[in-house]
């Protein structure tokens, strides 16, 4: 099965998730489809961020994708069920595998949740982590400094470290939690700081490595893996601006330049754009 | 889906599965089969190893079981693919889950695996790790006396550390591996002592918690999880001596008290015991 695996974000966070797939998943192809125009979801409507869901899928499903990958919490909250129901290709999304992955790592079953507003006001990885364990505690944590932090390249050094030793107090003050779900595609690049402020007694759980982990199991169970030899493509494309979100592209993927060498970008085109 | 999950195993090894079920998956109810009369099942031949386990596959089916895990390293070796194709409801392995989870892991894709002599033998790990990703380097070492050490309660200590030392000692020497799969449901139960010896940089991964993980994956996916509210049942069968195995189970759930008082042991008959 050599088709690709299809990945929409909202923007660029959803680039964690891709790089997360190339690492774990090295002979699949993949289309990465990144709404940069449209970009934050998190403050618009549910049927807004509904419409915008489907139109990436109808441009990906185009492209004869085999699997789909919701790479955006907010599109996740608002359009698992549906695209799950409605799609012939298995549908994946990035707040259950991180709540799994919670639930595995947890000691003491108090997990802590921090995401953007939007995220944690929807509750999904509330309702996630109770409706598989309703003995868990959970703490969610709005950290809205965050994706600004790390759209400028604050990702680490002092002030870095400053913004996140005070978005983490409350959670800090607890000092009971062993698990931190990063319930954010955007906070894998800052999780070294996060480490640092909240403690290295405590386990971070990427949902963008979570993922990827969950695709590979979800394509082998369906036995859609690649078995192929062919080096495998990797295209990219983006709503908005080519030049800055290539910048961030080769940010995220400096360190497999081998897979960013076959990266195409081009300007997106969906049916209303 | 309120049916059980079923759990095979060629003894006792495949209770760190069922516990580790219990664990991530509190609302689920379990049924749990060991062949303690004929275990072990690494030294016996393919045929007989398939012929025992579809002999346990029949009595589990025959209690309308919604999902079959194979916790047992040799049983899936030798027939997970012909269960996957053959029964209607979806079939987990021990093998693939840690695999995907080490891939996750590494950092330098070396990886190591240690097993029983049979495991380490048939080549499972390192073909599920490179059919993933050819470049990962696959360092496999067989280590016999940690399965008789488990069953003779030696866990922690000098005794089982300096076993545990003497086992491990061709894979500290190489000194490079930085994730090492637990490639025997039995070493859970020793991890402390392995995590003692290798050394706290490396990342031990449990396939008795990989698989619970990917069981958890597999039914969501497939809408099969138990959303009752009721206290789930978990009903343990051998085909072996009952005293002893009750003696054993309750060693590995002594933690959680609650789930074993529902614990059921009665001597499983079988097709052709």
């Amino acid at each position: 099965m050599n088709q690709a695996i299809g990945v929409i974000d909202s923007g660029v966070g959803g680039l964690t998730v891709a790089h997360e797939l190339m690492r774990q998943l090295p002979r699949e192809n993949l289309i990465y489809l990144g709404d940069t125009l449209r970009c934050p979801y998190g403050p618009r409507s549910e049927d807004e961020v509904k419409q915008f869901t489907w139109e990436m899928v109808d441009f990906l499903l185009h492209q004869d994708i085999k699997m789909l990958v919701i790479a955006c919490n907010t599109a996740t909250a608002f359009t698992l069920n549906e695209l799950q129901t409605q799609l012939s290709i298995p549908v994946i999304g990035v707040i259950n595998p991180g709540a799994r992955a919670a639930i595995k790592s947890t000691k003491h079953n108090h997990i802590g949740v921090i995401g953007t507003e939007g995220t944690i006001r929807s509750n999904a990885y509330t309702e996630a982590l109770l409706g598989i364990n309703a003995n868990i505690q959970v703490s969610p944590l709005p950290c809205p400094l965050f994706v600004p932090m790390v759209e400028q390249g604050i990702l680490s050094g002092h002030k870095a470290e400053d913004i996140a030793a005070k978005s983490l107090e409350p959670l800090k003050a607890k000092n009971d939690i062993d698990t931190l779900i990063l319930g954010c595609t955007h906070y894998p690049l800052i999780k070294d700081t996060i480490q640092t402020i909240i403690g290295s007694e405590v386990t971070l759980i990427s949902s963008s490595e979570e993922t990827a982990r969950e695709a590979s199991t979800i394509l082998e169970f369906n036995d859609l893996l690649n078995g192929g030899r062919e080096t495998p493509a990797h295209q990219f494309y983006t709503t908005g601006d080519m030049a800055m979100f290539a910048k961030i592209t080769e940010g995220i993927f400096r360190e497999s330049s081998d897979s960013f060498q076959s990266v195409m970008i081009e300007k997106a085109i969906i049916s209303n754009p």
